[in-house]
């Protein structure tokens, strides 16, 4: 197998530095996990970036089959024979359309909700490395390190407050399970961290080592990524602009209709059960969910939504599903859907472009449905 | 001094029941502190509700004088011989002006910040209640009644989650001192909470009682008031729609143009420096403060942004100051400001009404600014 096409208009970052670029036979993708990407829709194959699609997503209930769950990889899976909750490029399409974004091209479906079995990371600080709840100094960070090659930097790297770390109902765990199974190469083996409530980005997978230290990572993926970066930043400047915006941490507010799908042609004379899900990050439960069928002129509460805390620290680390039956859809009919979290926050009507294409979490619209009734043969 | 006006269309509150109203002479107003109010706009004189004139608000610094705190009250100030730092309906009057909202029509300058003194809540709780970390039950709450009296209920009360309590880094405080000198009665005399990031309604003065319960505050002012209700809801379906919505807690992310101010005059061809503030909730910093001339058609960063984190816990409890020097204003100007908070909350451009009015964190227009040459007499 070929080398990835790695700098072509997919690519998830900017270019490295020169001295940066690992050699070539490091990215070789030959030992890649043989896999069925049948239910996804894959953005990029090397290094494979690929999302459930979206009506699988919802219908498969509260947690992810391990089979079903996102995949995001910034390089060839190692062969040191786990997966993050959700990607800060998640939506990154509906910010594409305004202006050229730079990043694998994610829909919304690049969330996923598993059970993560390990320790947690605050009890390895406290029992391996000595740390204790005196020592939370809050410009102190915990930076991971990967066991994997990548194209932007020695590895993949990432970094957490380590006030995050060490909260005791910040639920960060070392994570070697993923829904009762050991975790798969796609998703981290042998070894990975989920940081709920962050951006997926933070949940290093290949996990080799921990390093607790007075700055964030120096890694590529925390200073020159995942960033809000201005709107006013754009291929032009953005070399200079990167120390202009801080590395994400905690998610905002977010929601999305999964069924029906855009363009959609229901065969059924019997009324629409539209679903979806909402979440929001740090720990912030959804407050509600509302639901348009005119573009967003008038608004209904949804029929039903479910959303679990975490038992322990009563902590909503995992998505809110819902749902809503509405009579029927026609060629005008657009569906749109928003959600408050339980801290006011609101998403906005229109997207607000930014270079990365991050944390797009407008309104999100479905036109175009169409429904037909279903005669059987 | 007559009675108080509770009744009229400026009232915070809906109507209690018959067995809930006071004793008219518990609503005496005749021993009010001495106060000079010339620095306020009084919205209602009784129970007092004032808040400081923007200008004056951003000039005065960081930390706020307790003489120019802003005032907000439910009753008369007990003769007992501390305020909350932001009010959930600051703002208010943004959503009045779509829709009748019920509550005392605030502007934008109902927040202010203080240096407040007093034992940790979390120490109280432990050292003389008993209570430990691992009895961090997710859904136990403290509640808090004041020792005064009110129209809606037996007292004000009101509560927060035990998690937020017993947070070693939440830094929820019981307040004697407010900017080094003890609480003045408009402040809250003798005790007071102080729960930062969370809406002033939870700190409540006049402190009497603290209860750890199972359920939150039965409270007026926890149960049917504080909530964004959905915006289908309004005067005539409100009795039976306090259910639908829970209180608030967390703030949203906001940002104010204090100064210039609406329709203001500048006697001076120099060029124009814009003030304000922006904050948002649960100890989230501001990530970014961006100012429009244009209406928001086009956006440039301000100039100059100061927030600093607590001591300690290093959670961002108090507001940013900002400013920004544009050339020149003239009737076509549009001042805008937004901002992003360190979860990539942004704010919607357009408000949604909602009956309470509260939590409105629509972008902060300033409309009409003239600017004429200043010649000295």
């Amino acid at each position: 197998m070929g080398l990835p096409a790695l700098n072509n208009a997919n690519n998830e970052h900017t270019s490295p530095p020169e001295h940066l670029r690992v050699d070539e036979q490091q990215l070789c993708y030959s030992k890649e996990p043989l896999r069925d990407l049948s239910h996804f829709l894959v953005h990029v194959e090397h290094p494979l970036n690929a999302e459930p699609l979206l009506p699988l997503l919802v219908n498969a209930g509260t947690i992810t089959p391990s089979d079903l769950f996102f995949k995001r990889n910034h390089g060839p899976i190692p062969n040191i024979q786990l997966e993050e909750h959700r990607c800060a490029g998640n939506r990154r399409d509906g910010l594409a359309q305004l202006k050229e974004v730079k990043g694998v091209i994610w829909g919304a479906g690049t969330i996923s909700t598993a059970v993560w079995g390990g320790p947690r990371l605050r009890d390895v600080l406290r029992d391996i490395a000595g740390i204790h709840d005196n020592d939370l100094v809050h410009n102190y960070h915990v930076a991971f390190e990967a066991d994997d090659h990548v194209h932007e930097d020695a590895c993949y790297g990432s970094s957490i407050p380590l006030r995050k770390a060490m909260d005791p109902l910040g639920d960060v765990i070392l994570a070697y399970e993923m829904n009762g199974e050991p975790l798969s190469r796609d998703h981290g083996f042998p070894l990975r961290v989920i940081v709920p409530g962050f951006i997926g980005a933070r949940s290093v997978k290949y996990l080799q080592k921990i390093i607790v230290q007075s700055q964030e990572s120096n890694s590529y993926f925390q200073q020159k990524d995942y960033k809000i970066l201005p709107p006013w930043v754009d291929s032009h400047n953005v070399d200079k602009s990167w120390g202009c915006a801080g590395a994400l941490g905690e998610m905002n507010v977010q929601c999305v209709i999964c069924t029906p799908t855009e363009k959609e042609t229901i065969l059924s004379s019997r009324p629409v059960v539209v679903k979806g899900y909402a979440i929001s990050g740090g720990g912030r439960s959804i407050y509600r969910v509302e639901l348009s069928v005119d573009g967003g002129r008038t608004w209904e509460p949804v029929d039903k939504i479910e959303q679990a805390p975490q038992k322990g620290s009563g902590m909503y680390w995992a998505w809110a599903l819902w749902e809503k039956t509405v009579s029927t859809v026609n060629t005008t009919t657009e569906l749109v859907a928003r959600a408050y979290d339980s801290s006011g926050n609101i998403q906005p009507e229109t997207p607000i472009w930014n270079y990365r294409g991050v944390m797009n979490n407008a309104w999100f619209r479905v036109k175009n449905v169409t429904q037909m009734p279903h005669h059987n043969l």
